[in-house]
Order: C-alpha cells, then structure tokens, then sequence
C-alpha cells in the first residue's frame, strides 16, 4: 500500500534523474579524497553558501555534533534556542562526543533573538565558570518559522563582538531561502559554519552538508573519521546529492504553496485551531480546540486510511509536512478523512 | 592586614575547637574504609538528613558532580534551573565527565516551579531524543532564595510520578532548614540525594557530604576514587567538620541576623537598592539606583579599606555574605565605607 | 588516467549490478524503520552470520565505535591487540565516544592468543580498578593474518567463562572464511556482535553491518542515532550491498589468488624479501632487504607509473591489496615496474 | 585492636608535629587563592623540584588525572607502561575524563625502555590514526623498581625529539631520590610535569602536588576545580604536608633499611621466594614456592594475628611495605607468624 506520508520530507523518494545519476556515478574513495563526485559536490555547495570549503556528512545530525566537536574545547558552553534541533532530537549527543555544556534557553518569542544569547555569554576570567565556545542557530528552527535576516545578523554582529563562532543548523536552508526570498549566502554569510540536508525536501536519498573555512574543514575531515562517517565510495549518494541541488531548489516553493493550501482548508474545519500566518515553509501545525480529543485515534485512524502523520507535541499539537511527492488530491484526501474523523 | 571579609561564607576560619579536633584526630586510610573518624562523620550526616549513608568528598562541586556520574547513565539529560551552581560555576564538568545533556531553564519566578521541570521530562519511546535521568534542586537557591517545602514536595512527587531521582545541591542546607524553621531532613526528604558543605558557613576547612541510598553511595565510593577523591587519612579534615556538625548549624541564626542587619543600614543610603523581603539566609543583594555608577570602583575603593567584596554580577548587582567571623562592627564599617565612596 | 590501485580494497568500484540495482532501489525512511531494502540486508546478513539481528552502519569504524558504545558502560576497560583497527586506526574514538580504557598489548605470535586477554582481565571487587567489560577480536587481523578456529574458540571460551562479550572486527570476515574454508557463520559464532564491510572487498560503494543478540542491536540502533548514523533513505546503498552479499563473497577466492600470485612475482625479485606464507587473504606484505631503499621514492615511482601503493609503515613494510578490479596483468605490470625502479 | 600494617604506606599516621601544625595553621580560602600555607607548601615543592610552580591536589589520581586532562587534547594517546598506576589503578579515568586513548605496552625488562615509547610515538599526518599527546613515567614503579637517571634521561631526550610533553607519575619520587642518591630535582628535570604524594611515605594525612611550567599549572588550577579539587582552606591539610616535605625525606631511609630487613628474613623461610635485588624503595615483593599454598588464608591469618597485609596479585605474588610506624619488631613478629602459618 502506497501511504500519503506526512511525517516529514524526509521520507521523499529520490527523482528519477537522481537514481540515474546513481547508477552512473564517477567513484573513488573519498577517505583518500579521490572521489570527484563528493569533490564536485563539496565544491558547488561552498559556492552556492559562499563559504571557503565543505565537506559531505552521512547525515544532519551528524553534521551538527560535527560541527560542535570541531569548534568547541570540551568543559566550554554552547549557547542555543532549548527547541532547537540539537537539544531536541540529537540523544544529548553534545554532551557525550564533545564533552560541551549546552546553555539552552526557552526563546520569549517565535524565535530566539540576540540579546537572550548575549546575557548568555561567558568570557574567560572566572575560575568556577565555563567559556562560552560557540552560539548555535537553526534556520528554519524546527517550529517552521524562519528567522529574518535581521535577527541573523544581529546574532553575526554578536559573535564578531566577543570573537564567538556560529554554527547554523541549515538542514532547511533552501526552504527558508525562499521564505524569505534571499539566497541562501545571504542567510548563510551570518554563520561560521553551517549545515544543510540534501535528503529532506530535495529529495535525495542520503547525505548532508558541513561548509565552513578551509582550516575548519580540514579539521572537520579529522574529525569525521573519528565519528566514523569517512564513507568510502560516496560518490554513489553525492551524484544524488548533486542532481538534488541542482534541480530541486526552485521546486521547493511548490511544498510551502502546498502547505498553505493545506492550511488553509485545515482551518476551515472548525473544530480545529490553525495559525495560518506560522506557515513560512513546508510545514503546518494545528490543534483541536478540544483537549480532550484523543489525537492518538486520529493518527491510528489516518494510517488505516493510508495517511501517514506522526503523533503530537506535549501540547497535543500536530505537524504535517508536504513535500515533492504530496499533490493537492492528497491534501484534499488528508482533510477529508480528518473531517470524518470528527464526525 | 584583617579584612571584613564579605565575599563569601567560603571564607570562615574553623573555631578553636574544629583545630583542637583536627590535632587530636583518629585516623586511618579511608580508601580501606578504615578512618573511624571519617565513617562517624558520614554515620551523623545521614542520620541528620535521615538517609540511609552519606560519603565525604573533598567539595561541593566534587559532590554535585559525584551525583550527576553516579545517578545518570551518559547520552541522557538532567532538568535544572539556569542559575544553580551545576550550571554557572562549576566550569562545565557534567559534560565533560558523566556526558549528560544540561536541560536548563529560567525560572519565571524567584525559584523554579516543578511545572517548569515536568514540561521538559522526555520518557523512553523516541529515537531522537535523550531520556532524562535526573532533576536537580537547590535549597537554598544561589541568589539566596529559600524554596519552601510545598515547592520540593511538589518535585518529589514529580519525580516519583515519572520514577526519576532527584539531586539537591544543598551546599547551604542547614541555612534553609533555619529559614524555613523545619530540620535539615525535612528538606533532604524530598530528594534522593543531597550535597552540603562543611566549609561554608559551618566553618570546617574542608569538605562536603554526599548522602543518599545505601546502594547510591556504595556506587558513589567507587566513582569518587576515578574522580581522585578518595583521600587517604581524611579523618584529619573530617574530624573538623565534625565538630562543625554538632556546633556550628545552631549558629547560622546569627548569620542570617547579621544579613538583615545589614540589608537595613543599605536600605538606608538613598542611592542603594535592596529587597530586604529577599533576605532568607545570610545573603545580601543590593544595586545602586544609579547605573552609571562604577562598581569596580567600589570594590577597589573598599579593599582599600580593608573590606572585601565580590565583583557584580552582569546586572551590576552585588552580593554581600555574612558568617560567623563577621561582627556588627564589621558591617557598620562597611556601610559607612560605602556611603564614604558615595560621597 | 586509470591506476593500477592497489593500496586497499577500499577502492573497489561497484559492479554494473550494484549500479542498476542502486537504480531501481526500493526506498523508505530508515528512520522510521520503513526501509525495506535495508531490512532485507539486515536480515540477510544475520541469516548468513547466524545471528539474531543486524544493523547497517555507515563505516566499519562506525560499527566498531558502536559496537563499543553498546557493550560498554563508560569508565570500564577493552582488551584488544594493539594492532588491531580500533587502536590504529580509529583517531583515538574508543576513548572520546565510549569513555572506555583501552588494554592493549603486543601479541607475541603473530595472533593475539586467549591467554593474553586472560590475564589482563579484571573483575568487579577492587575499588581502584576499571572493570573489564568486552574483549575485542578481528579476523582477518590488520596484518592479513587469519586467526585459526581454534584460537577464537578458545577466546569465546574465556568470554562465557569470564561472562564477557566479544566483539569481532571482522571487516573482511569473508576473506577469513574463505582462507579458513569455513563459513561465516563458523567464524561470527565466536563473538557476540559482529562489524563487517560491504565497501572492501565485496565491492559496494558504502556500508558495514553489525550483527549481535536482538536486545543488544536494539540498544545499538538508538546509539546509532546519537552517533549520527541513522541515514533516511539508506537503501540507495543497502540495495547495492545487497548484491555485493549474494555475488562477491564466491569471487573472494580470486583475489586471494592474485595475492598468491603477486607474492610469487615479488619474491622472485632478489632485492626484496616476501614471506608467501603469510598470504592468507588478498593482502602481500614485502620488504627491501636493503634498509637504505627510500621506500618513498617507489610510492613516487610508481605513481609516475600508473600505479598507487600506499607508504611503508615504521619498519619499511610495504602493503599491497589485490581486488576485484585488479588484473593478473596489472600485477605483472606493477612487478615489472618495481624492477624498474630498482635498476 | 591495633594492627601491624603492611598494607601500603598510605596507613601512615601524621607525626606530632604535622598535628601541631593543622592545629596552628594559617588558613585562607585556595579558590580565591588567599590560603598562604597552600602557597608556601606549592611555592616549597616547585623549589625541591626545580620547576616554575606546583598546585596542590587532593590525591594522587587527581594529580595524576590532572595533569593528563591539562596536557591532552581528547582523542589524542598517550603511551605508558601496562603496569602503571593510571592504567592499573585509576578506575579507568583517563577514557572517561580527559577521552584520551591509552597505549599501553608491556615492558619487556624490569622496567619500560624508551625504545618501548618511541615505536608507539604518532605524529600527525594520517587521517585515521590518534597522534600521542603525552608520554608518562613512573618513578619508582608501581612494583617497587626504580628508573636509573640514564633511563629517564633518555625518554626526556625522546620526548624533546618529538617535541612531546613528559608526565611523570612520581607518587614516591623521594624514595627513588634516595634509592638513587640524587636530588629529586635531578629526577625531576627528566619530565615536563611530576606529581608526588604527601600522604604515602611521607606520613601527612592528606594531598598531593602536581608541578610544571606557570603556564601548564595555570591551566591545571582552572582544571583542578572544573575536577572538583579546588578545596577552600586546604591550609588545613596543607601545613602538615609542609612539616612532611620539611622532616620527612631524609626519614624514607629507614623505611628502606627495613624493606631490606624485611626481605632477608623472609628470604631464611624456605618456602618462599623473595628476590632481595629488587628491593629498591620500601617495598617488598614474595611469593610461595608452592603455587597451591592458600594466600587468601594467609592474610586470614595474619589479620587473626594483628598483622594487615594486601591480597596477591594474579601471579600470587604478595607485597608488604614498610614505613615509618613499623618497627623492627614489628617485622620479626610478622615474620615469624608467617613462618606460624607455614607449619
């Protein structure tokens, strides 16, 4: 049975023009640096990031605790948003790899801002406390909301005044690009490092994205060895990887449009609450004005009728992403059989 | 040259007493568990909290630490208020050596609420996410605040409820219990292991008591001698804090006395501000009016007369501690310096 | 230009088969345990080694490094051979990742023997002590060597004896078998858990498995996670791997026959000294009888040549690695050419 | 009951005048670096020593873990002998702590060569191999052997070569001076940092010195606290480690007069094998001829007869150490219970 799959864009299948890239890659083995489809890889995405080099991860997470174990000394703190990717859903990996204390922070509004990264920071001088090593930003965050340039920068100007780097947590970095109708240099420039995923919304099969300086890298390619990430022929997922970034950029703008067409009847239906204006890319969030609907039922009931959700937050809020391979019908099916759900 | 020695209650001096002990003492090689006067101070220390053992570890941040690596497995996270001591002075060790993922937050009133840690509690289910292993306390808080029992009560059963330990940094426990007016074991009930420290207002040179379950310390003896703390013929400092136990508690009374004393004389100068309200142990918090006032200037400007005190913290506000070798003199010359540099 | 590769089987390419079959993989979010491709390669290679369960892994250092992390509670201790992958060629990660303490030794025959884990074995009781908690085993060894039967069993034995696990680098476990003339499985049921390749000699261009109890793989899927490993769309690799397990185990045999043949070449050469006795897999090792050769200067040579080696190690000892894609007369052309050099 | 114990020379007692001295001691708080006593006692041992400055620690292990956590970058190796006291008796910290791998050999002598060290040394360069960070001694070894200068010399040479630090674990350091008839700033000079032991031979009840270069023990001080050493009035302790390092020296001469005693009466027991040339320090090694001879009963027994000695080793081999409380006599009656239990 084919599901309609709404869990997140990372379940999209590779196009057509990726699985012939596949099967046609150049290869070599990337642990001697001879593979010049990673190389080709590597390359385009520093220049569309605008940064010195980077450097092909087998996935975002990894990319991330990549970073941190790069940047930071152990015994130093990292400051970052509490929903961001790395607090949430890493398994408290920056702890045990890196050794780094992370300094998490309830943002008072849809996005964390500067300041609450400033009161944060600690210089070196005091015996009892831990240096600040790194300020660690993600956009889009998790939420689906995109930061603005002008907080990006905000926080850029912040690192430059007490000498900190910034990682940013990019794994959608084209969505909110677009989002924001900027390239993604732009968002990129306000980050030391940053991450993004080829195989989320760009649909290819494998891999994410490190880009940095050239000295940054070259640790980093240390460093990935370490964590065990030096793939061998990567060239085989890279040449994926390469048509994804070539092809499917611009097509992103068609999953925000499908994620605001789908909230848009979503909040139509009135027994639920849908904050319309919090759609800025793929992805969409609502809630039943009922607490006490059991939202269980309603992914168990969904996937009997071939949709794919996954359960809600704490809060009993749900998430639903589209992507490349959600049509409009699907939509159509998902807030129907949602509706009959309620009957 | 004597200073007022404000900076903190780290400073006391041990009484007559504690000297006479620490000549007298009965030794023996406590990494053999033969040092009868450290085993009689451990034996007193747990039935004063009322738990079933208690260890001796050479500091408050070596016990606090000792907790994190023996309560929690490594890659999982602990829930704790921002501003405690784990987080802010003691130099980023729980990463660095138990790998457990600080979950912090800030506590939206004085002191944290158990609301605030049971929203953050992540059970065993996803695959993405670190279980928490452990909330952490503090009673009294680092800015001086006492939490009130319903408030622990309130995190003990939080705890029970999702069957996670709960770890008090209680560095300043017996100033709490005095503030509250319940025993030190009123107060250790509500956690499942409990730090102090005798060389804080209790006067001892040296060490701190980590009590808890007979099976938690027994595990505890084994990470303390990996930590480097298995003293040898402790019963030389232990013989101190023992006398520190039976003599000192009773006398945080005038500690906590003295603060109030002092929170009025400041709250007198018309360019100070003090919230004598928050005056519960023997701490005293003051701000001037002014901002622009430089407060490095008067911790120069004091030293210079023979007066110690701390620097501000980021606010600008500065703490002052009282403890049993600081006499109402004392802090009547301190005033007076102070409104001198006012001048 | 086209080398003659033959510093590692690592630079094996895919086979037109793999290629097609990375074409028309069959995909879904591993993540999500929905990727049938994998579960189908994980479920083979538990069949073929007669184990409960299996987990596809980036990289053999991955696998080993996760291997560790599952087994081992941090503080505790590994005996392993110091030749082995993880203490030479995994960046130290044993240590950084696990916390553990590697007891390595000095084989003093050409394999380690069950008598040297023996007596560096500790068990629970005195309190300065790290426990041992996993005896580590490889086969084939770095050097080429294929531990016999007898000796793993004598090792397994000393594991339920002591109730340790065993964990089997057996990256090239096929090479062993076929040297042994045993299956897999013979070999695999003398560890616990089992790491091997598919990007070596078999051929794939990405991944490793490993295979243990099915408690044990559970764990190691969440560490996975930590690690950064869970790839989403991992069958665009597992499918080609899954060719490599059904076509290339059989065509093993050829290598090692180009080994043997290779070896012959080379000690045909009087300045050079080659033991043919230790070719048991697909690896030569040989040296210059003549300590003055700059070893450097061949590597130079032959490149210039066509053909890559990689450098000696301490002792001047230069390896060669026959595969798949290695010709009898590409191996003639590389004797040729070392003859050349030494004119 | 009071024991004859030959346990360690950790079962020392403080003399008179150590006890006068804690009773009398001028204390400050060592965080704030206000404690005279701890800066005589530091400012004393660098001088002894020949090293720019020291920092007190509580243990050994601390000392020892100190100076590993202060010179490694994790992820790096550190070479040392098997036998030593961070591989043997630390509880594994060294993974755990500072993520260090250790690359330990066997020694092939009595006592490791600096041949042993230079094959392990790792220079960076390969992508997959750990570089050495550090190389450690021990002097005397933990078996009681003492390193000739000539030794130590060369490994200092080593280390310079490779431009690698050298830690010296010298928890005896003064007993291998005099076993060597040489300062033991001439034993010093040979390592980068040394720490020794107040609380072994020495007779003071508590604490250990770590010594280096300012800016090595700058780093340490900020270590040391973040490791949960920084002990607020370690005058305490301090002062009677200043009479030991004062008084006590020369002292260890009787202790290894009676190690020599020690060993020729037991050397008249036909049943035991003592080898006296190994007598170096104050430590003395013997084993049954009979390999089925009870040791376990012995030590029984000997505890029934008021005499403590430690279990054998894995070889059956049992040690007894002397100090500066054993008599004579005390050694004669142990010699004759042994005899006792021999009938």
């Amino acid at each position: 049975m084919e599901y309609i799959d709404l869990r997140s864009d990372t379940v999209t299948q590779p196009t057509p023009a990726m699985r012939k890239a596949m099967a046609e890659a150049v290869m070599g083995d990337d642990v001697y640096e001879d593979d010049p489809t990673v190389k080709e890889l590597e390359n385009k995405s520093a220049a569309i990031l605008k940064k010195e080099a980077a450097l092909f991860v087998p996935t975002g997470t990894f990319g991330n605790q990549l970073a941190l174990l790069t940047h930071c000394s152990r015994g130093t703190e990292v400051i970052l948003n509490e929903n961001c990717h790395i607090v949430q859903h890493e398994c408290g990996a920056a702890a045990l790899i890196s050794g780094v204390q992370l300094r998490c922070f309830e943002p008072a509004n849809p996005y964390p801002v500067s300041k609450e990264y400033e009161k944060r920071i600690r210089i070196p001088g005091d015996i009892h406390e831990p240096v600040t090593s790194l300020l660690v930003t993600e956009n889009p965050l998790s939420n689906g909301t995109v930061l603005p340039l002008s907080e990006l920068t905000a926080l850029k100007n912040l690192g430059e005044r007490f000498n900190l780097p910034i990682h940013m947590d990019g794994a959608r970095i084209f969505n909110a690009a677009l989002s924001l109708n900027v390239s993604p240099a732009e968002i990129a420039r306000c980050a030391d490092s940053v991450m993004f995923c080829f195989s989320k919304g760009l649909c290819a099969p494998v891999g994410s994205m490190l880009a940095g300086t050239k000295e940054f890298i070259k640790k980093a390619r240390k460093n990935r060895k370490l964590m065990g990430g030096g793939l061998h022929k990567a060239g085989a997922v890279a040449a994926a990887a390469l048509v994804a970034l070539q092809e499917m950029p611009p097509l992103l703008r068609d999953d925000h449009e499908k994620a605001l067409l789908l909230g848009q009847l979503l909040s139509e239906i009135p027994e639920l609450s849908v904050d319309i204006t919090r759609i800025q890319i793929n992805m969409v969030f609502f809630n039943f004005r009922n607490n006490n609907i059991d939202r269980e039922a309603l992914a168990t009931y969904l996937m009997e009728n071939g949709i794919l959700i996954n359960p809600p937050d704490k809060d009993g809020i749900i998430r639903l992403v589209t992507h490349h391979w959600i049509t409009s019908d699907n939509l159509k099916t998902t807030v129907s059989a949602i509706k009959d759900f309620l009957l």
